[in-house]
């Protein structure tokens, strides 16, 4: 059986990715192809279970390395029971942030060591990557006007426009890094002129795939 | 401040560690020595809730890996708010079960892959070990008479013998290959023998300790 795809979208607040990623998912179906959208955290019960422990409030700390932990143990569930299957049964999986969130929020938002964060990557995902992955790229003062358009503020204001720029650099950096598997998509431009630079990226995947 | 030391009670079902870990601590504290007692896993609100979360019965096969690492979560957690700032107090730990557990109940039990156990203690741990490990041990054909004789033996039956033989095999081998950390102490003799010897194994600690 012919493996499907594994599509990423990822990028910070206000990037405008979600809405993206529904018009590919369109584009994609009107080219015959079966798609599977899905998110983290989350993607099944046990999943959803873990993402609630994660973030119920609660009076004791929450070390940095549990937090981590449950992050991926919510991660290897997404992989086992969604992704992995979709992609066996031969669906372009399009996942709303992946692996890449992990290192842009939690070692460049919040200082997470690195390391620690690869080798949970390595143990969980064993070799198993995005094909490709959109990284939906504006600078925080668009992003942030975006966000007090749609009266979507409070979260960001929590957590400071110091902690955005690193979410950002982080992000750019791994584009850089891994330029091979990342597209770095100017954010800035309407949305039309966002989706047709979308689509020139997928094209290659798409007629390879078509055409067989 | 001088640190505290930390002691784990390790063995099957039935071997009679819990019964000696509560006379270990009497011992200790009528030799002025502060005790804190703790178990695994849990010990901490955050690190029950997800030992619910690992227990709770679901349709959904939950991912070996996605186990594991809810396990390393709530060690994490238990370190981080009680084993290590009791240890830092001064006081000694007595932890029931710990990560020679995992090994001889994951690993040896369920044949989960040894090198993510060690990935994940030493991302976990950071180093940090019990300075002494009691290690209980007993034929399996006498923790099971000792089961059956209080009547608990459905989980026993539930696992298997060629299970509890795996377990208690993992037990000796670390046993065998950490020989500084680990005291192998026969458990089908008598309580009182059985604390004589615990006591033999505590006591260059505590002359130690309390020479001090």
């Amino acid at each position: 059986m012919r493996k499907g795809y594994f599509i990423t979208f990822e990028g910070g607040e206000g990037t405008g990715k979600s809405t993206q990623l529904a018009l590919v998912k369109e584009a994609l179906e009107q080219r015959g192809i079966k798609v599977c959208v899905t998110r983290e955290p989350g993607g099944t019960e046990l999943a959803e279970e873990i993402r609630r422990v994660l973030l119920s409030p609660r009076n004791e700390t929450v070390d940095p390395t549990t937090e981590l932990l449950l992050m991926f143990a919510a991660r290897a569930q997404h992989l086992a029971q969604v992704i992995l299957p979709a992609v066996d049964r031969g669906e372009w999986v399009l996942c709303d942030r992946f692996t890449d969130a992990t290192y842009a929020y939690q070692q460049g938002g919040r200082g997470v060591d690195e390391d620690k964060i690869a080798i949970l990557e390595r143990l969980v995902q064993m070799g198993f990557n995005p094909d490709l992955t959109l990284l939906f790229d504006a600078p925080i003062e668009i992003s942030l006007q975006r966000m007090r358009d749609r009266g979507a503020l409070d979260r960001f204001e929590q957590e400071g426009l110091e902690f955005m720029k690193r979410v950002r650099s982080t992000y750019l950096t791994r584009a850089r890094v891994e330029s091979e598997r990342f597209r770095v998509i100017d954010a800035t431009a309407t949305v039309d002129d966002v989706r047709a630079s979308v689509n020139l990226h997928l094209e290659p995947l798409v007629n390879a795939w078509v055409s067989v």
